[in-house]
């Protein structure tokens, strides 16, 4: 199967906030005043969650569908903690990163508990954005254009 | 330092748009027509991209006031490729998510080449985003409520 192609493009608005397109969509992300942001928009962390848990919800109904039983409603709660420390350069001694990530689902179906825990199985092996944060995944940051005045 | 906990809950709009929230933002996941969605909003994996080209830009500013400089603009592009086969159920040959994600800064500063490769080294570093993208995390996956006929 032919592989598709994803990107965005973001420019910055002050320290904090990035405004990003990404086809025809504008995302505003910012920190919050706690993390000196001008909080126009949920924060780098926040869109991780959400974009984790929009995808689990579409391998969510692929899969269920694949396994015959109807998903009448689905929630999904993503949670994570976050040593700040590193981030904002006072200590090395932790990642920088979520530590650990959490998925609460809520799942009103015609499904049994056998079914549900094969359904559970499946999706986090074939969910994009698990993938990406449950295993390595190569980053490469380059500079493009550089305007200076050194 | 005491530990920061983020979390976003959505609750499903139909079989691929996901109405999440973050704090007192509202973030709409859905996929385009290509991917069988209802296209209200940008897909899971370009919140991905978005959340990781918006932490970059919050680091890049904080490494930037470190090293002495200053940014006049930045621009963050990212992009990456996925083969849909498995997250479609195709095959399992390939990994579900983003084989390689690339990023492109534009920067207008006053730094000088040397000043450059070392913020983009120590930026790399310190986002919380890279990381998780980088590296493995624990995720876990756990069935809350459940509502059945069965």
């Amino acid at each position: 199967m032919s592989k598709l192609t994803f990107s965005v493009n973001g420019t910055n608005k002050n320290e904090t906030r990035l405004d990003v397109e990404a086809r025809q969509f504008s995302i505003v992300v910012d920190e919050p005043a706690q993390l000196n942001g001008t909080d126009a928009g949920a924060n780098p962390v926040e869109y991780i969650l959400a974009g984790y848990a929009g995808c689990l919800n579409v391998v969510a109904h692929i899969v269920a569908k694949e396994l015959g039983f109807t998903i009448h409603k689905l929630s999904v709660e993503v949670s994570g903690d976050i040593n700040p420390a590193r981030f904002l350069g006072l200590s090395n001694d932790e990642r920088a990163g979520f530590q650990g990530i959490k998925v609460k689902l809520d799942l009103d179906s015609d499904a049994d508990q056998a079914t549900i825990e094969k359904w559970i199985e499946v999706v986090e092996n074939r969910c994009p954005v698990n993938d990406n944060l449950a295993n390595p995944t190569p980053v490469s940051i380059s500079l493009g254009q550089r305007v200076s005045l050194n």
